[in-house]
This record gives structure tokens, C-alpha cells and sequence, in this order.
């Protein structure tokens, strides 16, 4: 009898409707004879009420609290999904993070995952029951509070429940059908992925694919827990298979650029003629990590008069007026002449595992790019990606000319 | 240092301004220099939705499941007023059931409370917190899951608090300002009571008074928790003190009568010509009793012909048709020739711990009553209470008729 992980999002448990649709899947599974963990995010929205709540109570909240407060939605769609499971004759009971427990870090608002007793949920299985987590939340224990795990933290949930309980897999139903080639709402043309791998997945998720959460991505790494996306829009009776999510080695037709990502939560800083001497670069970006400000691609090039230099970086677009801040206060200290943002960029990044053994596959799309008169303000590459800073207005062009340069198109 | 419980109710807490609203009855009480717990109701509204979501998901639903969900409004309610008093400059934290624990039974939609462990708030009072409990709710330790008290179990949860630390009073604020000879909307000369013993108005809630919760009330006078029942619309700066809850011998003026509570929810079941043999009222109770329908009322008369009796009682009017339905499947084992029953009526009491050294106080209404043209269909007394069944329709007559009998008329 094998074990498997459910989950389903917002969207998918909307209203009384949708957990119902969702629990004919669940029953689709039990009838196969699988031991079940279904993890369910909050109905569609209520989260938002909640966090608005939060923020009209106190701008500076105590984090603390709104995971006290914002947990409860995921509490409530684990009771009414155990429920409906219950009155089409399938033993289910509702767990929350701290009754398994789920133990996290004490990062509220974004806690890790440290560790899951099985214990519990395996005397559920043994008694025929499907175990209905509630997605997203966890527990600190020496402190007994309850804690959240960030947007899209239900994902983690699963896959990190799918490693404590050993499933044999672990299926994120979504409001799409599987992993894509790129956004098909930017390339009509963009395909479904039959299977992508663990690394792929987790530089897609943290190059601004927004399909799973990265940090599920690496405890699916880690523990090789095989990951199906798939649609909960899907007949019941009938469902598609989506995208597996598995190691390399199990993808037997390697592309050489899987897909291609986009991020517009991007901002480009450049400070000009900087005085080129040691332990400038750590005057520049000590106090930004300090400040929790993550700097992504970073370029400096020698300036025009080869005694100073030029230095570009990117921040997230949220992070960008707290960046220029600290910069402008400490020009003195940096000795920079020159301070410059800009924030109507994109970052495009392709991936594939299949890079490590091409060479030149980054040089390729410079010059497709270049022909088509998109410049570059800054490039990063990496073992198995490349990304480029670009003007946000060429997104889609620049986008729609890698996933054809490389081979992405479908078939017309 | 003295403690103090205050007890906020849902249309105190309805939005974010009301919170705000209650936080400055709370501050007004820290800068007085105590220690305050307050305990919180669920946002109105919310419980009902939540209840709502439940019966749609399952007409029978897990009581289990039903206390995970409900729960969940009062969790979101205590978080959102420690976030505020935090932005006003008061320490506070959230506490769920689970998290001090509030140790209830198993008896999941109307647990008991067991037990509350005071170490965990003591803690928090020591660090100078507000301690903000989400009321009722609680947790049944065996079996690890979440528990409600039933509605109105905030009153109880917060009894129990002030009773577990040992606070020097409880202040219950709620829409009124406090407890009234009789409902205000019925008998508009009703008199705001400056205090009531703790047995008078154990009597008045469980006769139709809506203001507190029976079972608080039980707690507040086992564990003689000084109880005010105040209005939360009153300016936080200038509050009035409501009406205290208290032991008897604090009362110095007693009335005879002190209040008349009124309860339409009843209906009435007669059992005419009952063989007159042994055994036939527990042959007609015991099946009720084992069905969880309370018998209220009950007067048994000999019928005309001397060798049968008739035999009334009242139930709640909510449990009238099963309780028929029983009484018809039985009638051959029973031994009745007729059975009729009626909702149109309400039951009109009279309480006031003066009845006990005066003689003649129910004579006096029955007199009055008749006067009026008003049936009574049955009445039962007991040593500080007397309750008549009458028609529905003489309700505002009888009310206004004994009110005015027993000088409880406010001077006009």
C-alpha cells in the first residue's frame, strides 16, 4: 500500500464547491488503495483578509502575532476538507501543525521546517484514516507558538510531510497543468514539461517562475521525493499526469535549455567611479546584508579613466528605495561619484542541466538578442543557467526569442 | 498588583475600530496598575459563517472537525487585539486553549473546562504582558485536538481564567450595561440592577436571561469570582460600573423579587389518561433522558375518572418534535389514549433569594395573573424561584403584570 501527499491551493479549495471537487480526487487515490496526507492552503482570499486585518491593527506588526492570526485559514479548509471526506464515507481527520507537530524555526513570518514526527499521522494511516493538514504553518516549540512559513509555504508543507511519512509521491494540484517551457500567457507557444529535474526546477522557482515555492523544491532535492504539478481542474475520474518533478538521471531526453524564466521584481543600481581600493566592495554591500537586502547579479567594469570603476547591481524591486537610501547616506564613506537606479528592467534567464556539457550556449542568445536590438545591462551565469538585466519593455520579445532560439516552441 | 479578567464579546470586537475601542478599556486598566487578562470572542459574524461553512460541507458533521473550524474565529480575534494594544505600547501576546492550556472535556461543541493550568500567563504577567486569550475554546489533552465550550462559552472561559489566577474580578463587557430587572425591550420601566447574587442570576440564565452563560455563572459562584457585567460602547475614559455578580450577604437592600426572565423557547407535551400503574414515568422519561431531550416542567394531575392521570411537561422547544416522535412510537408500551402538544407558549419566572423567608410570593402572581385573563398552564417553583407556562401571546402582559407586582418598576 503506498503512501501519498496531496496538495491543493487557494484556488482549489475556493468555496464548499471546490473541496468538494477536491476531495473526489482524494477518493480517486484512496480507492487505489493509497495511504493519504492531503495539505490544503487557505480558501482563496482569506489569507489577504487576514493579512489586511494584521496591517490595519499595526504597521510594525509583531510577527508573532500574524502568524497567530494569518495560520487560521488553513485551520479552517483542513476541518471543512476532513468534513466533506467524512460525508462521502472516508474516514478523515484535520490536523494542524502544532497537534503533528511540524516543528519549525522561530522565523515567523518565513520559518523553516526542521523536522516532522511521522508518528502521529502514521497511527491515522493504520487506522484508515486520511490525514488533512493544514498547509503553511508549523510550530516553534521551546516557545509553543504557532508559525508561518511564507507565501506559498503550503507546497513546502507537503513535500516536507511526503519525506517525514516516506510517500512515494508527493502531487501539487494547481490552477495550471504542469510545468511549462515558460509563462504560455508570454509564449503561446510554450509546452508542457513531461518531466524536469530537481535542479532545474529550483533555479526556475528562484528565477521567477512562480509555480512552486523554492524552498519546496529543495527539500524535494534533498529527500528525492518525485513531485508531480498537476491541475485540480482536472476530471476526477479522469485526470492528466502534469510534471513530474524528478532526478536527473530519470529524464532520459535531455534538452539542452529546459525553460525560461522572467522576473519583473527586478531594480539595477550602479554606482560610478567608485576610488578602486580594497575593502570597497564590503563598504557597499556589508551594510546592505545587514539591512536584509539580498544583492542578485553583480557586474564592475573598470570606468573610462582606469583609476576608478563602475559597479551595477540588482535588488528586489521591493528592496530598491531602502537600497538607494543607505547608498546616498553613505557616499562619503563609499567615495562614489555617481549613484544610478532604475527599476523598468527584467531579469530572462534560461535553464537546463544540459549546459554543463554545451559550451557557448549563453554566447547564442547575446547575439540573437543583439539582432534583435534588446541590450544588455548585465548578465550572470551559473553551472546550469545564464540570466540577463534587460529593459522590462523587451520582455516578452526577448522572452518569445530565447524559447525559439533554443528549441522550446511547440509544434504548430 | 491587583488581576483582572475582562471579557470582550463579538459585537465589541466586530472590526478593527472596535478592537482598537476595547484596547483603550484595557489600557485604561493597565495604567491603573493591574495585571489584566482579557478573553476575546470571535469577530460577529464570524461564527456564524464558520458554522455556515460546516453544515454545508456535512449535515452530520464530526463535532471534532466542527470545534477545529469554529475555533479559528476566536484564535484570529485574540491575535488582532494583542497587535493593536502592542502598537499603543502594551506588552501582549495571543493565547490559544491549547497553548496554557484551557484543559476542557471531550464533549467536543459544549466541552466542560477541567482545568487551567495558571504557570504559562503568570509567566507573561511577570514580563509585564497583557495576556490575550481567545475564549471559548479549549483543548481535550488526551486526544490532543481543539474544543468548544458552546455558544456563549466566552463568559464561561473567562470566569475560569480570573477564577485560575486568582483575579480580583471579572468584568464582562457585552451591548448592555448590565443586568436588568427584566429585558428593557419588553418592559420599558426595567431597572438596571447594581447587583445580583450569584444564585439569582444562575436562575435568571438559566430561565431566559441571554446575558451570561450558565455555566460561567455556575464557575463565577463556586470559585466566588466577583463578576461585573458592563457595557464596551461606554467611553474608555469615563466607564460606568454595570451591575456586580456577587455573594449574597454583599447585598444589603434585598428585594424579595429581584428580576422576571421569560424563555419562548419552550413547548408544551400532555399525556392525557395514563394507566395509573408503577413505573410509567420512567417508562415515558427514560427514553427522553437517554435521547439528550431535557424534561423541564412537570405536573402530573389524576384525570376525571379517577383511574388514569394526565401527565404535562415542557421541553426545549428545539428538541419538541423528536421528543413527539418518541412519545407516538411508545404509546402502546406507555399505555396513553391521547397525546397533544403546543410551541405557542413561553415560560415567565419570578427569582429573588427573598422568596425563601417570605411566604405567599407566587400566590400573589398567580392572583395577579388571573386578573389579567391569563391562563397558566403549569407552574413549578423552587426555594428562590417560581416559572409559570402561559400563552405565547400574554408574554409582554405577564412580563409587565409582575414586574410592576413585586415594585421593580423604576421610578418614572
Amino acid at each position: 500500500m503506498a503512501r501519498l501527499v496531496m496538495k491543493f491551493g487557494g484556488t482549489s479549495v475556493a468555496n464548499i464547491e471546490r473541496i468538494r471537487n477536491v476531495a473526489a480526487h482524494v477518493r480517486r487515490e484512496v480507492q487505489a488503495g493509497h495511504q493519504v496526507a492531503v495539505v490544503v492552503s487557505a480558501m482563496s482570499g482569506k489569507t489577504n483578509e487576514l493579512v489586511g486585518w494584521v496591517n490595519d491593527c499595526s504597521k510594525l506588526y509583531d510577527a508573532r502575532e500574524y502568524d497567530a492570526v494569518v495560520a487560521s485559514g488553513e485551520q479552517v479548509t483542513s476541518g471543512l476538507l476532513a468534513l466533506v471526506l467524512q460525508e462521502m464515507g472516508i474516514p478523515a481527520r484535520s490536523w494542524q501543525g502544532w497537534q503533528i507537530p511540524i516543528r519549525t524555526s522561530d522565523a515567523h513570518g518565513s520559518a523553516r521546517i526542521e523536522g516532522i514526527d511521522p508518528a502521529a499521522l502514521n497511527e491515522g494511516f493504520a487506522r484508515g484514516e486520511v490525514a488533512v493538514v493544514a498547509g503553511f504553518q508549523g510550530v516553534h516549540e521551546p516557545s509553543g507558538r504557532v508559525t508561518t512559513l511564507g507565501r506559498g509555504g503550503s507546497d513546502t508543507s507537503a513535500v516536507a510531510v511526503a519525506a517525514a511519512i516516506g510517500a512515494e509521491r508527493c502531487d501539487i494540484y494547481t490552477d495550471v497543468d504542469g510545468v511549462y517551457t515558460t509563462d504560455p500567457r508570454v509564449v503561446p507557444k510554450a509546452r508542457k514539461l513531461d518531466k524536469v529535474s530537481f535542479e532545474e526546477m529550483l533555479e526556475m522557482a528562484s528565477l521567477g517562475s512562480k509555480v512552486l515555492q523554492v524552498r519546496s523544491v529543495e527539500i524535494a532535492m534533498v529527500h528525492k521525493v518525485r513531485t508531480f504539478v498537476r491541475s485540480s481542474f482536472d476530471d476526477p475520474a479522469n485526470p492528466t499526469p502534469g510534471t513530474l518533478i524528478c532526478e536527473e538521471e530519470e529524464i532520459v531526453e535531455q534538452q539542452v535549455v529546459t525553460g525560461i524564466a522572467f522576473s519583473k521584481d527586478e531594480a539595477q543600481i550602479t554606482l560610478r567611479r567608485i576610488a578602486d581600493k580594497p575593502g570597497v566592495a564590503a563598504s557597499i554591500f556589508g551594510p546592505l546584508a545587514d539591512s536584509n537586502i539580498n544583492v542578485d547579479m553583480i557586474i564592475q567594469v573598470v570606468s573610462g579613466d582606469a583609476r576608478t570603476t563602475d559597479l551595477t547591481f540588482t535588488v528586489q524591486a521591493a528592496d530598491y528605495e531602502r537600497a538607494m537610501d543607505h547608498l546616498r547616506k553613505r557616499q562619503a564613506e563609499i567615495g562614489y561619484e555617481a549613484l544610478q537606479g532604475a527599476t523598468d528592467v527584467v531579469k530572462i534567464s534560461a535553464i537546463g542541466v544540459g549546459m554543463r556539457s554545451h559550451a557557448g550556449v549563453a554566447a547564442r542568445a547575446f547575439k540573437a538578442l543583439a539582432e534583435k536590438g534588446v541590450n544588455i545591462r548585465a548578465i550572470t551565469t551559473s553551472e546550469i543557467k545564464f540570466s540577463v538585466l534587460i529593459d522590462k519593455d523587451y520582455t516578452e520579445l526577448a522572452v518569445r526569442t530565447l524559447h525559439s532560439l533554443y528549441g522550446l516552441d511547440k509544434a504548430a
